[in-house]
């Protein structure tokens, strides 16, 4: 195929555009492969449609390997089964809904479950007919609260989302396993480095997740991986716990007063001053226990406080908060809450105090205290007395106060340990360009879907739920391939295998460049053409170098010799060649 | 490629579904090719995705050649532009409208003129990058009233929709010619049968337009024709325009009563009872003037009485009054009306009387009097007389009154001579399955779309909009290409090369049958295999002919004496082959 630029649907823009904040959108807008249409809503152009494709088709090779099967819902979907499984109220605000004439509920799909789900209870019976994996590669909506950075967070975005459907748990780990090994293929075709961590569900609901991530200091995730090989995403991590120690023997609780101790490093100073530990060594901030009131608004409206009891030296991490409390909003306590509530007294909460619990199990307060793992029992602390200017020191867990359960939400640290004893962890952000989930039950339970078994007897279908986000990809592949000139494509998603580019006034090396191009297309390659006949070599070699086709040939000067230069954009390379060698080069 | 029946996401039904009314939406359910998802919008399972995906390759592939450039735009676009050409209020309860999170109004596109006006606005600047072709493949959503006959009246659909730049009107023309005559090329691959008529531009504005009417009983498009080559649209035929007679020595109007006459019928009997005409002959329906009295509301809601007077031998065709009346809605006048009215006599309403005319340029009533392009001047009339029971004859158009202005909006019948003198018409009902349309300026001048001409001046850009409905495309194919029992889809666009069962309860069928297939798909041919072990010939014979791959091999009880059976579903013959010379029917 030759491609002529002299009608090409595409213009180069020399200054980058003023609303584009990232490298992949200025140079995507640049180098005219998308337009915006919208906040978070793009539209394609020629050059961007040929990269997308290619992305979409090595996707499609790799299900079609994991053996899944292509099929296509629609954008509009009714409302009911979102509210069967409860999506419609827990997306919130980032569900676009609208009515049809007659008043019917809609959205927009930000992932399709619930239409693959009934999909399949219409078609499949029995346990025969699975396992099951399908798969569509469609435009998503979801409204963004804040779109950014392009094709990284848009409102629409196209998606690779694929659904496995089993009887049986062993079946689902296996289905999951081949989406797993197909995403691991197809970032291995498209040159992506990434990082699978465990992952936390979220909206999704389910057993086992990962994400894969790309690690990318622009990416929006952090996550923590050890020398040793653990990687979760920060949410995800779940800190050690410590053994719990004897209760007999510590010294009693001993209440100090305590002015002017606004932060952990002004307690601990004051604490030093006035009163030795009892071991002889300095009190430091792992030593107090840090009282953070929360309020957890739920899905009908109802707000509750809950204090959440974490070591000092660490603060209450928000994101994986939200994980903690799933279908609910969670924010910092407001004055007015602790106006309703006197009991917490600002600055100096705490568990309990020597004849005056109020957190906790032996609470009078009724609201409810959580504490970090790392509080087990016969750990001692210093924390606030619940009067002011006042704390207590040597506050034993298990013997002085017990919580009313546990919450893994401190913030998680570099130098902290793995979970799975591979090492110390360090933290690094990334971003998420596959998600892989274990569903369950939750959406075949909601929706009826269920199949005959090997006995004959109705048993609930077990899912799992696959996604690639195929334009964040193409932005992905942007930020990663350029140069300060340009985009510099990989090879396998380019939109043409090779630029030629012609320069000169004289004609016949317009001629020796049409020439070239037909063998070069004749031998199968995919040609880019520059054949405006009235445009400055500078500027063409700007737009060759702009819009990334890894390989330019440059039909100009050196013609009448017989050569031509051919550029390798990746390696940053020009060579003169003779014009006979050329097609070679590409496979002719 | 090999297509596993045992492992295929296929359910076959065996009873006709009970919401489906045409044979295309009948079988497209049962043969597993789509399924619903609400009112007019449906899914897509891996045969009609198959299907659809080639009748999309060939319409790609018919752009390219007529030089369009492919591009895609989002389905969600803002509310400003099209509310800039009119468009967010015109197309009314029809257009899907939402919100985003900050009130910020969307619609999700019925067509896209805008964006491509827009887009090209953003990227053309000189005539030099003119003319240009832009098309997108793309699903689009209307919320029709009545979605209806599965894919071929959905609400949501999926379209090729291409839209021409040019800077003048011959440029316009070629590049309308070069959309034309793909879509013949298009249509003749698909083996679609068409008659290209004469079209109202409708809600997109614009100057010339034609349709591709596919001739189809079922088709909700009405069209007449000569046998000399005329084609219309039946909202676009032209009445043709009699010669004007001399008024002079035309009999004087005379009034006469005229109780019980509620019909044209009934008056023609009780004027020939009463009144002889002055040339000898019997007075008939087309003699008399039959005034409709209809209610405009534009778009702002004014609400306005217009009378219509057609001859009585025909009625007011309300699909011709639609285009007629464009951007309103018209109704007949209701009871209500008439009461505001009271010089609107009901059943003896008349454009004027001796001495009292009502209607017309003489009016003094401020209603609108229109007529019949056949109502020239010198025409004599027997008509209402706007008096209770009393009507009025020989009441000459010219002498006794005279009209407000012309429209044509008569019933058309056959008979009627073609406008272009090619011979009477005949009316027949056809399905739209392409539009072309000569937009002109109305989208450039809405949103300043100009480029600088040979002379530096600014112009506006003059624009055509080309589209081909892709999934009633499909429905239709299903409609003409079935017998009773099943589809039998044409070879350019079936999901499969050839369907090959095997049968019987020998291992060795099966073993014979997979290296068939084998050599078949070796050879490029898209196989899908019946390779179910325990499914009965019976239903496995039933699922090939609903199905509809053109070309069936059995590989049954024949095997061992090294015979298969070839079926060729359109001719509907059924063939004994010998084993070996079955790959060289399919070019292997």
């Amino acid at each position: 195929m030759i491609t002529r630029l002299s009608s090409f649907f595409l213009k180069t823009l020399r200054e980058d555009p003023s609303d584009a904040e990232v490298i992949s959108h200025k140079l995507l807008l640049r180098a005219g492969y998308i337009r915006r249409q919208a906040p978070g809503v793009f539209a394609w152009l020629p050059l961007g449609l040929r990269v997308k494709g290619k992305i979409e088709q090595i996707i499609r090779e790799e299900m079609a390997a994991a053996g899944a099967h292509e099929v296509h819902f629609p954008t509009m979907l009714p409302r009911e089964p979102y509210e069967a499984t409860g999506r419609w109220e827990e997306y919130g605000d980032a569900l676009f809904r609208l009515k049809d004439r007659h008043g019917a509920d809609y959205l927009l799909a930000p992932t399709h479950e619930e239409a693959f789900t009934l999909m399949v209870k219409d078609i499949v019976t029995s346990y025969k007919d699975l396992p099951l994996q399908l798969f569509q590669i469609q435009d998503k909506y979801r409204d963004e609260a804040r779109p950014r950075a392009g094709l990284l967070r848009g409102r629409e975005f196209t998606m690779k989302d694929a659904y496995s459907f089993d009887v049986s748990d062993e079946g689902l780990d296996a289905s999951y396993q081949s989406q797993r090994d197909a995403y691991e293929r197809i970032f291995a075709r498209l040159g992506l480095e990434y990082v699978i961590v465990s992952a936390d569900a979220g909206a999704m609901g389910g057993s086992r997740s990962e994400e894969f991530l790309l690690p990318i200091e622009i990416g929006e995730d952090t996550f923590v991986r050890s020398a040793g090989g653990y990687a979760a995403n920060v949410e995800a991590y779940e800190s050690p716990v410590p053994a719990e120690s004897p209760i007999e023997g510590q010294p009693e609780a001993v209440v100090f007063d305590s002015p002017d101790t606004p932060t952990i490093e002004t307690l601990v100073t004051h604490t030093n001053a006035v009163l030795t530990r009892a071991d002889g060594r300095e009190w430091n901030a792992a030593d107090t226990l840090k009282n953070v009131v929360l309020a957890v608004t739920d899905l009908e409206g109802t707000r509750e406080l809950v204090v959440i009891g974490v070591p000092g030296d660490r603060d209450v991490d928000m994101k994986r908060v939200e994980v903690a409390f799933p279908n609910a909003e969670v924010e910092p306590a407001t004055p007015e809450d602790f106006a309703k509530h006197p009991l917490l007294v600002k600055g100096y909460i705490g568990p309990g105090a020597a004849g005056a619990p109020v957190l906790g199990a032996k609470s009078a307060t009724g609201i409810r205290y959580l504490v970090d793992p790392r509080v087990v029992n016969g750990t001692s602390w210093v924390t606030g007395a619940n009067e002011d200017e006042k704390h207590v020191a040597y506050l034993v867990a298990g013997r002085d106060f017990v919580a009313d359960g546990v919450v893994d939400v401190a913030s998680v640290r570099n130098g902290d340990p793995a979970p799975d004893g591979s090492g110390p962890i360090e933290t690094a952000r990334g971003m998420e360009i596959g998600h892989v989930f274990q569903l369950g039950r939750k959406y075949a339970e909601a929706l009826g879907l269920k199949v005959l078994d090997e006995n004959g007897k109705l048993v609930t279908v077990t899912m799992g739920s696959y996604g690639i986000g195929v334009t964040r990809i193409m932005a992905v592949l942007a930020e990663l391939n350029h140069d300060e000139r340009g985009l510099v494509w990989p090879r396998a998603i380019a939109p043409f295998d090779v630029h030629v580019v012609a320069t000169g006034k004289d004609p016949s090396i317009f001629e020796t460049a049409e020439s070239l191009v037909a063998t070069l297309s004749g031998a199968g390659a995919d040609v880019l053409f520059d054949d405006r006949p009235k445009v400055s070599p500078g500027v063409k070699f700007g737009d060759a170098e702009l819009l990334g086709v890894p390989r330019v040939v440059v039909v100009g000067r050196d013609t009448a010799e017989g050569f031509a230069e051919v550029w390798d954009r990746a390696a940053g390379t020009k060579e003169k060649v003779a014009l006979a060698d050329v097609p070679a080069l590409f496979g002719a």
